[in-house]
């Protein structure tokens, strides 16, 4: 996502144990994230979509100090004045900022400084949660919403982490790994077997519905018409792919968009992000440095542009975000496990043998472009304040994603989530599913 | 639209006295069009978007030679050998071209040569049409089908014409007219009251399904749901738009898409393009020189990102595109008359006393800015060879704008005609109507 | 030249009828530069340094009516209010004006208003001139002094149009011809041979001294020391080029200034503007078309970088603007001809057999790069008013050529003019001249 | 500087123990004058011109690795066989490299891995200087004046160091200090009284003629003649600038250079780099941090383009780089001190009294710009492999700056040492004096 997004709904009233556990647990995953890297790595941005790791760690924290300590602690004390300057990504309610170009140019304040600034925050937090909860049956309504909008909200980051820090040593020509390899990189997986399941169109209802938390951008919930469909049961390997590169696929203009065809010439694109060819093999910079590539895994680190080219190539087409919702439903795909606990940050190749009737690998392996705009669902409202500016503002020239990565919170992954970016970014875990 | 669309369908046989009279007729309205010109006008190019008017004098003709003439008449032998590269607009598959950016460089081949390209291709032509439906009952479908799209093509372009040679006067300081003014243009008008009207939801289908010519991007025809909605009975006047810039509307950013603002400021844009105050007064830059706002007139050359920030303003919202076509098709919407033929290029008040349960303004007056992005429909498939470039490789990043302009030619207004620009061109005209 | 520069020294009296017939033979010149042209050509500006043949006309026309007739001729009434802001060049005295770059969007007023332009002034000035000289035994010093410095302004525009015409046409790949051609292009010619001539050391003094008109930049006549050098006795020429290339001139880096090289990296550089290659054969395009080239002729359109590198490569350097000025007069330098009046805008070969121990070619032929930075003299200084903007505020990052060229107007051809322009421009007739 | 320079003199021969001790000694300082750095602080660029200090650390090391070590040294291993690309920093003769802009986007290698490559490298240098010192009675010449310039070259680039370090603090709103304040800057002093101090032209001869080490753009020593001229016998103070400022020196673009004062426009110049004001009072940022402004120190942190205005706005100019010669010669200027070893990297005010007649700060206060461009001198010769990239690729479009700074090593005080830099840059300590 290029943003953070906010809550619609108000969660019931939970227990304060269970908020202090999960304030600590969230807030402790990210910093767990940033323990390998050194101070150096925390500072630098080599590209602009990429913000640098010290930034992500005072940013998150910024968010509960601005939103929370500062609206419902009377006589809250800012860490630092010039933090909210610092730390302020994209509100313009909440003032002027650093340029997002230029996050990269700060070394101070240095990284100590900011977990330093995390532990006031979270020291404030744990005891004005307690003091809500003790004065009430349950906390107020709109802090308890905005509270799970400040945890939701860093989880977001947490993902941001893992492709930003793999993005920032890749750049290195020493090819550091952010973690020791564990050794099942290099292994070859048989291929399953590929088929195109059915899945019956009609009136259909997509969007958020449940008791739980959901972003803005998922709701309201409504019907959509769709035409009879199929798609493919798994996604796009890294051995497809290699078919599409020899078969010239990264040469003939016209499997490609008029945009896209411009950027992959002018960048001299011949394969995706992170590839690299020595020897006559191919290998992939990944969180454990520099590895053989995994024919069988799905192929990642490709644009829009890339997906929609290979979908051509193919005769086949990418799928709309209301065909995805559907099928994701209608085969009742379930999240392959919790990824950044695991620190499992690779897609994995599908177990072989397959289910050859179940559509496999839709949640939690890697985002789905899909050709759909991000644009509001009918009925969306643009929250009032400073949250009016999380999701809306941002509803044009992008593409929806659909089903998490394996860099995705679990608490993220489920069938209405809708994740964006523009066409021509590559360093989220963004893969290709066909349909017809 | 940045580009003109292939044919889907191939026309009926008709009789070859019908096809010489519209060749004719539809030639002569292009060289019609540039007859105010001086050759001087002919050659600029003030922005990336506007072509010189001799180079659509020129790319039209290139359009016939290349696909007709060189396809169809044996031994045809091209004007001139550099004509392939200096009027092919974006074709890929027919190689080389002057870069874009770069038309307005040329001053040679004079625009007398290209007059003398258009006679000889004319006759050419002519003589082609002649010799093709002598020799069979009706026209080879191949040809018949690309014939039409020439004369399409052709049309398409002229509105490019009427678009970009006001934009070419427009950068002078003297304002030069490119018709006389008739006198008409600074009468007060009433505005007809405003009043939201109901369209009911439901499965409805969408897409060209006629007998006669459509552009492949409004197939396949195919159902679409869409809940109940209203929308407004005339267009926003510019004594709407008025209020909205005095309610500070360039002015708050809570109003705008990110990206919109962003350019807003940067473009310092504080009222539609060719607005201008002067002693208090606005004027607009006209066809007609600089002429007073009429305040009861449809707004016009504004922006997607103007649109939806003024629909955001008055508590509304844009409509999507399949809204739009079902709404039209409800009211059964009319086209406003014959508007090249007429050298009106201004959109007109509406007259009052209006019908209050009609919905007004739907056709011909100005492009409505939908929030829906030009993406293919379902079952649209790219032609083979290089009309597959006309439509399929620009559908992404842009927005659907339906209902056709006071210069766009009559054959293309209809219900399911899909414009499309990028969020941020103004020197269409581009207007806005209301819904919710 | 960058720019025109004022008059230092007010010209001693003249007879009115010699005033009146230098000012007619001027502005008719400019006017037949023009001649040739289409309406078309008039109005581009394929390159942000060439200035639209139009705008030329018109601007030389601005410079009398703005510090003449506006000063001088009490009611005297502008021709149009506009064109102040249209035809300012640079003076930021004079008020806004339209941006240097955008000089070629701007189809109006059209070409025959301009010709109005000039005809309306003229008539003006003539009365004016007439009306001053009948009431004084002489013209005001003060009228006299800008008087000449409009024709001299004039004349530098002139060479400007020469070369901008030329640049203008070169874009099409029609290769049109301004001029026909006189047959004696191709035609081979000997190499005189080389040799190096001694120019001995010492206290000199440089600068304008004469009666007659100068530069504010040729002042103050100062002394300068230089050491004893030695020159070639002619200039370098396409075939002593064409070695420089077919020794991987334009492929080691070691040859070139860090900038140069650079810049030649990446506009691709092979070889000098205007040269092109067909079937194994250079040509270059000229004012006469495309013609092969004379490998006896000096060679042109080089940039400082390529000079400096050629130099390098020849084991040889550039000579200083003192040692050029030191040697023109040691040599006792004359004009070699006429060249605005017989249209030859070609450098010609060195008549063969040359005298061995004569300097040849060291005015007219073409503006010889130095390796001196365009700085004021000593003692230099400003003028007040906008005429201070002339020449002072462009010195800096500019080089110094010396000699005059083909274009150059006879009158503006002697040992101290001081050229300048930045080291990579190469639409001037620029050329080199080695030194040890 | 731009970049290091190479010598052109090889060193008389000298003892074991002073070599040992000289390069001990140097490469000491580079490491103390990054001890206050955080980790943080050394791996960001926020502009082009700096480079981050661990990228220094690493490229001085490199230059020793690379022109000596495997030069001299017959099995040397290098360190990392990545470094030759990660810290090369423009020598086309040795390979490709990082893009300069790019230097900031590393964070890898870490610091330490730096500091380990200095530890390996020293460690080899001592054992060859041993081996080679033992083997004869002197180094041999070569190698001998290669270990000198390495030297040189690490002491420019201890200056570099000094200057960037506070560029990269001061892009941080919280103004972070490398040193603690010492209590003295906010001392008022008086200023010295101003006078105009003569010197006899005629011919002097300029360039380096000692025995010891000079770079090569010193040499050939040369005659040039002068005319008489005058100085002011100090820089221009902050509290002149002032002045300037308060006359509307910004506002007037009549003072200025063109590019110049575009320049100052496109970025809003107000005042030289770092200062700010607050509360009606001005500040400029240290390396103490924030502090109020000396009135009586020299103004620093000024283009050349602001000091040639200054210079316009004073009725004066700047001095030619030989006239600055000349006059360091005549006045016999001795440098203030050691100031690296100090770290007192602030231009000092003048002690009051002053002697009248004498000409203060002349060397060792303020890099002062010259009205001189930086070209070669005659009789220049480039080195011919490596080192000849070394000076003579940036001879073109830079300005010579004479007399060292309170940030230049004291060993590169001398009056015939060539600084050079843009005429935009200000991130130096550079400053003004007058002449006439």
């Amino acid at each position: 996502m290029s943003s953070p997004q906010p809550s619609a709904l108000a969660p019931a009233p939970v227990a304060l144990t269970d908020l202090l556990r999960r304030y600590r647990a969230v807030r402790q995953q990210t910093a767990d994230l940033c323990r390998p890297l050194l101070p150096e790595d925390t500072v630098v941005q080599p590209m602009i979509d990429v913000s640098p790791p010290k930034w992500h760690l005072a940013h998150t924290t910024w968010f509960f100090e601005t939103f929370l300590l500062k609206e419902y602690q009377p006589d809250y004390a800012v860490f630092h004045p010039d933090y909210a300057f610092l730390f302020n990504s994209y509100y313009n309610s909440l003032g002027s900022r650093v340029n997002r170009a230029d996050r990269g140019t700060l070394s101070r304040p240095p990284l100590q400084d900011v977990y330093d600034y995390r532990a006031h925050v979270d020291a404030h937090m744990l005891t004005l949660l307690d003091a809500l909860a003790g004065a009430e049956a349950a906390l107020p309504a709109a802090f308890a919403e905005l509270f799970e909008l400040g945890l939701q909200h860093e989880q977001q980051h947490q993902e941001l982490l893992v492709t930003d820090i793999k993005y920032i040593l890749s750049t290195s020509p020493l090819a550091p790994a952010y973690l020791p390899a564990d050794g099942q990189q290099a292994r070859a997986a048989a291929l399953p077997p590929v088929s195109w399941l059915p899945v019956p169109g009609g009136i259909h209802r997509i969007g958020y519905e449940g008791e739980g938390f959901c972003f803005d951008n998922e709701q309201a919930p409504h019907e959509v018409y769709v035409a009879d469909f199929t798609l493919q049961n798994r996604l796009v390997t890294n051995a497809d792919y290699l078919e599409f590169m020899a078969g010239g696929g990264y040469q003939d203009f016209r499997y490609w968009l008029g945009e896209g065809w411009d950027l992959a010439q002018q960048q001299q694109w011949e394969a995706p992000l992170y590839w690299t060819q020595k020897d006559g093999r191919w290998y992939r910079f990944t969180h454990h440095g520099l590895q053989p590539l995994n024919l069988a895994a799905p192929v990642t680190h490709v644009s829009f542009y890339e997906a929609d080219a290979y979908a051509h190539w193919a005769g086949a087409r990418l799928l709309t975000e209301q065909e995805w919702e559907i099928a994701a439903r209608h085969f009742g795909a379930q999240p392959a496990g919790t990824f950044l606990e695991s620190r499992r940050f690779d897609p994995q190749p599908l177990p072989v043998p397959a289910a050859p009737d179940q559509c496999h690998q839709l949640l939690g392996d890697v985002w789905e472009w899909t050709y759909s705009a991000y644009h509001p669902y009918p009925g969306y409202l643009r929250a009032a304040g400073a949250l009016g500016e999380y999701n809306g503002k941002f509803m044009l020239n992008q593409l929806v994603l659909r089903g998490g990565s394996c860099a995705t919170p679990a608490s993220h992954i489920r069938p209405t989530y809708r994740n964006f970016f523009h066409a021509d970014k590559r360093w989220q875990f963004t893969g290709i599913r066909l349909a017809r």
